[in-house]
């Protein structure tokens, strides 16, 4: 099995805080142990369900996705750093929920408490398979890791359930998810367990979503609810206004869609499902250019957290969940085995670097639920911006986004490589130490790079036997002008360039090394010209890193300031001082100079006064981990 | 007594849209008799309390005032228009309203009707006494228009028992309306009754308010009422969170509030009490100096129809009810009346030839309620915009801006002259016949005006016999280089200039003219540099007239319009063919070329390409009156 071990200056941190800040403080919680937050009782669920204690159902529906995100999580974590102790918690948990489990396979908290009556009653809003979706997939995870086969036992025993219950045939429900995530998990529990029922199910799932009549009115009808559907275009909200195939843009709740997206991604190479590929890159695209943030973050509407229209991307009141750019990193990925290109790897390197990250704080113990691109803190307490908050929060009542970075996180080191035949892809810069079966051999291979505060990347090669075959580096988009050798020898880039990545067709031997060179450029980007809110304005960039500016380096109303876009004069530098060590950016801007204007006058003919001014740009990502204040990634331009 | 004859190219028009239209279509409106749309049943609900109809109270606990303020409309409307048919029509209503007072004077159809064992109960939220101030307000203005005093009688006894009811006496309930109204209803009462217990008990509402312990706290417990308000800070919402001399900014419901400051001013008059007059002027200035968009628009936040705070005029989510324009040209007449600056009457010009009339269309046929600066229509369609309507609307749920309008329109003339002493005070400039009484006579004045769209303004004088006395003309803020000559010598305007007037005190005698031009350039407004939502925008000004963009003009996409602030480049021209005859503005700006743009490309490096186009802006008032589109206000500035 290939195994990665990461040596990276940025992401180990991650990782480090990920196992002895958010696993520790996530499990506090989930226990109940944290002093003046609501309590999340998830766990007491568990123990209420398998008769270990009294009680009722408590938190939300989905309350049981917590725990199998941190399971996921832990499992993710020990691959880096082995713990006894927590694999013991864990193993210890999952005995709790083997007890929890029905005779049948039925697993799930809220129904075995709650309304032990109404199993799969209302699979749109009650997340039955959502959190089923979560469980595989930490199950899978924690086999994989741990070779422990127990709590992979009792989902494959929840999933057979699942399968004879939904599908196709007359005497199952021919129904689906409101929250897509099963599909997703239950191709992991096929690649883990080779029984092609489950592919078949998830496909099911998918080719079923959106017919008609339909399946949500059959349910409701059954159960008997009058009530209208919570948020507008129910259909929609739930990406089943149409059979997926059809579908052209990406619409209402985000996180659902690209669940579901990377759900069809992974069936359509599965399947080689040219119907489901086609539909896979249209929705990608659309997603990705028309309506994603230049963070990373996508979901503009706070309502039904959903996305909105075509380049409707509203900087101070989006939503942009964290969860929803985790997602779009699961989606990049699948996109990346459909089909090796860089515009997949790019957005999952601007989602990894930017919108997924900026969802906690630096020291691991608060988050972001919702990322906006532009924070002024007295306008969050308008009703319109109400979702916004200005600085990072403790505990969430609806607690998705931190166990979902923490697993996202904790399995970073998935993402850098990939491999198709005799072919090596290096998607992702940064610091590890792997050994990788390539064309029937262990491939040692290292990384060393600053990335991505440094565009130097040094790959050492040491296959165990001379072979050819292809290591393909993925050439940034951001990047223009990458300069590549092989053993000292520079390579014509042009030459072996196909989709953003260079193919090194060579017998490698041991002690090859491979440089790769890109120059990080502090660029100012500006958004497409159909983006209304940033028209005129524009957001620093430094490799795949977004800026931003914050009130504490550059003085409130950060909407007067103004750069000059005839120049690319701010200067970048390394401080290690700064916000655990980053790239900072520098120099020379305008402010709007408020000192001539007449007090008691809200509106005057008037010139625009700029003064030159010093301004200090810092990572998006990394804001507000000092003072909170006023934040701002769109600047005026000059 | 005065008497003004409206003669003006603008305002005659509108006098007859709310003659023609406007009255006879709310008339069927009241009576239910409009097919497709929900009843108003405000007529109904009358006859329903008078005994002369069977059913149950239906519509808004306010649904009396649409009645009270059709009625002034009316009255309004008879001064220009004597219609026998319609004053009888007013008259047969004012009987039903006779009918369906109670034998206290009590006369609110939703108590009546529906609670007729709780009036009192809830003031704070319906609204009876709010009702009370339309139809009072309503009864002083037809006893003034017609000489008949019916309906002043009954709101007199009605205004007795309130006087009766609500006091500082023991016996009498110590509160206040939760909708501010009655206040400057009673002032009016007074007026022309005479009977000071109005006044006072004007006065005592104004008093008693924000006082502790609080009322709204005693009336919510004596009704047995657990439920927090919908609203949080619930004080502020109702401007009773500290008594209102020690209030320092606007905050809550912008119509309450600016109904309530009007009646402040009022009192401040009547009584020179000091801390009044100082409190309203703090208001005015915090109102009118950080919280107004510039077409007089105020309210910029939907939840709670409220103010925000300080500069924070964002214009596609503003709320800027037509009804809190209205309320400001109020509040503005008063705040005259308390001290002649042009401060008031430009703010005053600035409602009514923008935020107001934004609101009907000008077949009159359709009404806005939210009157906002930008309109991107499909993102009307956001739960973050839904207050938006990219249309006007036939008729409301909640019906206050449309009859508000009317009665706002139809007393245009009450808001041109004001007296003092021997000085007679010009403030609105249009063509107008009146007579009116200074020192102690008659004096003939005539003004002859294109005004908005021509600043040269004719006033001829003549006065029964030959007297001095002073004529004081307002010298609008926006114009730069005022002009004046009296019988036509040319004046020195600095010399004689107070407070944005010019005070011509002379002998004055038969056949004298004063002639006044206001040159109008073509501006390009700037906002205050704390105005995040405007920083690097213009707004185009012409006289008292703010301009936009429209889609039918300038094609979609109005965001990628720059102009270049360099130089004053527009031309302005009148067109009589364009939206009932308006100066547009016209000339080269310049539109973002997307043309170079690549296709699927959300973010790129790019420098901002500028192409010149031609563009038209129209008035702001008129716009939405051709083909539904993009409006814009603030255009960005090159």
């Amino acid at each position: 099995m290939d195994k990665i071990t990461m040596k990276d200056s940025f992401w180990n941190n991650y990782l480090q805080l990920v196992k002895e800040e958010v696993i520790p403080y996530q499990w506090e919680a989930l226990n109940d142990r944290i002093p003046n937050t609501e309590p999340s009782r998830a766990i007491k669920n568990f123990k209420i369900a398998a008769g270990e204690a009294e009680g009722k159902f408590y938190g939300m529906v989905f309350q049981d996705s917590d725990v199998a995100k941190w399971l996921e999580a832990v499992a993710y974590s020990l691959e880096h750093f082995p713990d006894q102790k927590l694999e013991e918690t864990a193993d210890e948990l999952i005995n709790l929920l083997e007890k929890a489990q029905l005779d049948d396979g039925y697993l799930n908290t809220y129904y075995t408490v709650a309304e032990p009556n109404n199993r799969w009653t209302n699979v749109r809003d009650n997340h039955e398979l959502y959190c089923a979706g979560h469980l595989i997939e930490a199950a899978v995870t924690y086999y994989r890791v741990t070779g422990k086969d127990k709590f992979l036992n009792v989902m494959c025993k929840y999933a057979d359930y699942i399968v004879d219950t939904f599908g196709e045939e007359d005497s199952k429900i021919h129904g689906y998810p409101g929250h897509q995530e099963i599909e997703l998990a239950l191709v992991k529990l096929y690649d883990v367990t080779g029984i092609e029922k489950y592919l078949n199910l998830s496909k099911y799932f998918i080719d079923e979503r959106g017919r008609q009549p339909h399946y949500f009115d059959i349910e409701k009808e059954a159960r008997n609810d009058k009530n209208a559907f919570f948020y507008p275009k129910e259909y929609e909200y739930h990406q089943a206004h149409q059979p997926v195939r059809g579908q052209e843009k990406a619409v209402g709740h985000s996180v659902r869609a690209i669940y579901m997206y990377s759900a069809m991604a992974d069936l359509a190479l599965k399947t080689n499902d040219e119907s489901l590929i086609e539909a896979s890159k249209r929705l990608w695209n659309n997603v990705t250019s028309q309506q994603m943030y230049i963070t990373g973050g996508v979901g503009s509407e706070e309502f039904g957290e959903s996305f909105s229209f075509d380049y409707d991307l509203p900087n101070d009141i989006s939503y942009t969940e964290t969860c929803a750019s985790i997602a779009l990193v699961f989606w990049a990925k699948r996109m990346l085995d459909l089909h090796v290109n860089r515009k997949y790897a790019d957005v999952m390197e601007k989602a990894l670097y930017n919108g997924t990250i900026s969802g906690m704080s630096l020291d691991g113990k608060s988050f972001f639920y919702v990322n906006p691109l532009e924070v002024f803190p007295k306008a969050t307490e308008r009703h319109s911006h109400h979702h916004v908050k200005p600085v990072r929060q403790k505990w969430f009542n609806c607690a998705c986004c931190p166990p979902n970075l923490a697993r996202l996180i904790s399995s970073i080191h998935h993402y850098i490589y990939s491999k198709r035949e005799d072919q090596l892809f290096i998607h992702l810069y940064c610091g590890n130490e792997s050994s990788i079966e390539v064309n029937n051999q262990i491939v040692d291979i290292e990384q060393k790079t600053d990335y991505p505060w440094d565009g130097k990347v040094s790959v050492f090669i040491n296959p165990t036997y001379q072979s050819e075959f292809t290591i393909a580096l993925r050439l940034p988009g951001w990047c223009d002008n990458p300069f590549l050798n092989v053993n000292g020898e520079e390579m014509d880039i042009q030459s072996i360039e196909q989709g953003g990545y260079v193919y090194i067709n060579r017998t490698w031997k041991k002690g090859d090394s491979i440089e790769l060179l890109l120059p990080m450029s502090v660029k100012q980007m500006k958004a497409h010209p159909l983006v209304r809110q940033n028209i005129g304005k524009v957001a620093l960039q430094r490799g795949p890193i977004i800026y931003c500016l914050e009130e504490i380096d550059n003085g409130e109303n950060l909407q007067q300031i103004f750069v000059d876009t005839n120049k690319n004069y701010l200067d970048a530098e390394f401080d290690s001082e700064l916000l655990g060590g980053v790239v900072k950016l520098f120099g020379t801007a305008y402010r709007l100079d408020s000192s001539l204007w007449k007090e008691d006058c809200l509106y005057a003919e008037s010139k625009m006064n700029l003064t030159p001014i010093e301004v200090k740009a810092i990572p998006y990502y990394s804001w507000c981990n000092r003072k909170p204040g006023e934040m701002l990634v769109w600047i005026n331009e000059k």
